[in-house]
């Protein structure tokens, strides 16, 4: 109820009161720097004695830094254009009514997210920008972490004059409260899970509230029989090892049976330089003996390691009724040098981005163009792909007459 | 599955193809106009054995003019413009990707529906224009009807060389078939529920599909102390009485203290006309002695009949407030001369359409010049107010490049 009563101040708020209030963060995050640290150590602790695994203690620790970017994401955020109060159409009605489709927030956002405390200001920080309050559900192994930034981010807001409440961090971390959160209809507008596969699938299953989906990437190469050898197999590296961690990496290589032979051999040698196990099937096997052979569950699996599974199809007809089939809709390419083949695939391969001879990493709304993002949907009720400001707004039609009546 | 594997196929169908298919629907309709109407009349020869009241039975019984409506419905749709396709946006980044944001369908829809059959051809042809394929679940009470529109529909599909399962009907109407319908994520996009406020809660509350929630709609005529009072009058008794039973007639009307004494009675007068029952707070009834005490649950409610709650404020900003605790985001005006009082009201009330000076009744696809509408969305995820064919779709992200890794 607080999150919707400030969401009403917040939601009229000028352009100029929003970048101050965002720029009193990013000053107090750093000003702060000592006391965040200290929390975050406390969790640090908590986390090691629990038994969290090295990479999950990174994710969660922050440094001085780690909290300057922080602070810095905040600023540009700041920079960025208001996505609130565009004006997106405007028509004349016969009968004189004026009607203007414009940008408004969407009210109050709940984000659930795991262990980085990052999130925190980050998620904050759109939220604000775009006019929206923000009731924050992080992990509990970062509790301290983000009750620390929480703080820090809601007394800056009492320093603008704007009400602490346009930022809230639940800090209860049962599952009974992610629960209640998901069902708060009458108060929260749209939730945001931002997480692994098993959070988002909970979310999805739980909620009534209104959700976007983000995050999980079975993506896919073709490498048509028409491509340049050489682009191939730059593009496959690209796209499975510049970073395997995230979202938009490829794990799924699709290669033309015409083709196979001259290219999977270019692109096994590239990826060995990274050590990636690679799964095939019988005749992608033929080609490159010694690989693993892959069963129908890695058809359909997001590895996020360096693991890469290869099929040899006989028509870009089949490399799309594939990725149909297991594609998770986030980012797919065709490496082909030829433009009707790629516009085949471009139409009827159903993802949020589709790539012609371009590396599926780019889905990213700093990539797009888009300054920052709060996650990459999946689903394409509202947004698709980078949600960047403009994806967290709705609109409202403001309809101007002088006495019309039907 | 059927569904699924029919909007690949539709996704990516000419327009021209489309509107033919369009046109054998709306032929076939009137050409089988003597079938369809036996099967209505089975359904309400059903229906008043089951003891239907007399308005579900109206909206349950089609005629050969019902049918000229609604293929009729079904040509208008052909002729507008194709949502698909369209291309939103296009960048090029300094890496020399060009990205196009473009227009898709939504891919396969679920519409869960009521008594009147004719929404399976206005939903169908909707759907089937924006390149969706559907799957539509009406009530048992016209399952007959439903079934003989369907299958009139799927044989013109067949005729054009289209997928008879771009459109398909649930014939089961038991409750489990809704619920099943509702949790079908891998094969269902979206969510639309069409009818009364308890099919839809029941829709948002068990659906993990992704749902528009559409048609509440609790509207409010606000009275400003600078109202023109002969258009505050002429406004509220067409937002109040023009059609008492849509989601878009005026519910509540809030006047200014100031200008209470002197509009009220010139309200009344008009509501008098058509026999309407008001329903006032205290100072309402002191101004106008002899009309109903309204009590608390009045300011919440939907009549969808001739009865209004009054109630008068002492300030634009108690109106807002009054405003923001009970409207259902629908539709609200305010009736006043001056333009910074309006803008301000226009600016802080958080509902799907916003009015100065005009009848709450416009909020609706064909006044607002979309040409046909599927409902009105009171959510704000996605598409709020008339739904009309551009907001049948999502778009994706085309990305050309020569080459480009990060």
């Amino acid at each position: 109820m607080r999150a919707k009563s400030a969401s009403c101040i917040l939601m009229t708020a000028s352009t100029e009161r929003k970048n101050r209030a965002l720029l009193a963060i990013a000053d107090a995050l750093q000003a702060n720097c000592a006391q965040i640290l200290a929390e975050n150590q406390k969790d640090l602790d908590a986390g090691a004695q629990a038994g969290l695994s090295a990479s999950l203690l990174d994710r969660l620790a922050l440094s001085e830094a780690r909290i300057d970017g922080m602070a810095q994401g905040v600023r540009e955020v700041a920079a960025l254009p208001d996505p609130v109060g565009v004006v997106l159409s405007e028509t004349r009605r016969p009968n004189g009514l004026r009607i203007q489709k414009v940008s408004t927030p969407l009210g109050v956002l709940g984000i659930i997210f795991e262990a980085r405390p990052n999130v925190t200001s980050d998620a904050a920080a759109l939220c604000l920008k775009s006019g929206n309050a923000v009731i924050l559900r992080g992990g509990k192994e970062a509790i301290r972490s983000n009750i620390a930034i929480s703080d820090v981010m809601r007394a800056a807001l009492r320093e603008v004059g704007l009400p602490q409440d346009c930022i809230q961090l639940v800090e209860d971390t049962s599952r009974e409260s992610a629960t209640a959160l998901m069902r708060l209809n009458a108060y929260v507008d749209v939730l945001i899970p931002r997480g692994g596969a098993g959070l988002i699938r909970s979310v999805v299953e739980n909620a009534t509230v209104p959700v976007i989906e983000t995050g999980v990437g079975n993506c896919h190469i073709y490498v048509d029989k028409d491509a340049d050898p050489a682009m191939a197999a730059e593009i496959t590296f690209n796209a499975k090892t510049s970073r395997v961690s995230v979202c938009n990496a490829a794990e799924s290589l699709l290669v033309h049976a015409d083709i196979a032979e001259t290219v999977l051999p270019l692109i096994k040698a590239r990826l060995d330089e990274k050590h990636t196990e690679l799964r095939g099937d019988e005749r992608a096997q033929a080609i490159l003996p010694g690989i693993v052979p892959a069963t129908d569950a890695d058809w359909g699996t997001e590895y996020l390691d360096y693991i890469l599974s290869i099929k040899v199809v006989d028509s870009l007809e089949d490399a799309i009724a594939h990725i149909r089939t297991y594609s998770s809709g986030h980012s797919e390419c065709i490496v082909t040098e030829n433009a009707e083949a790629a516009e085949r695939f471009l139409n009827a391969v159903d993802s949020a981005a589709v790539y012609h001879n371009a590396s599926t990493r780019f889905t990213d709304g700093g990539e797009f163009g888009f300054g920052a993002e709060i996650g990459i949907s999946t689903q394409k009720l509202h947004a698709r792909g980078p949600l960047g400001l403009p994806q967290l707004t709705s609109i409202k039609y403001k309809v101007y007459g002088n006495g019309q009546v039907r």
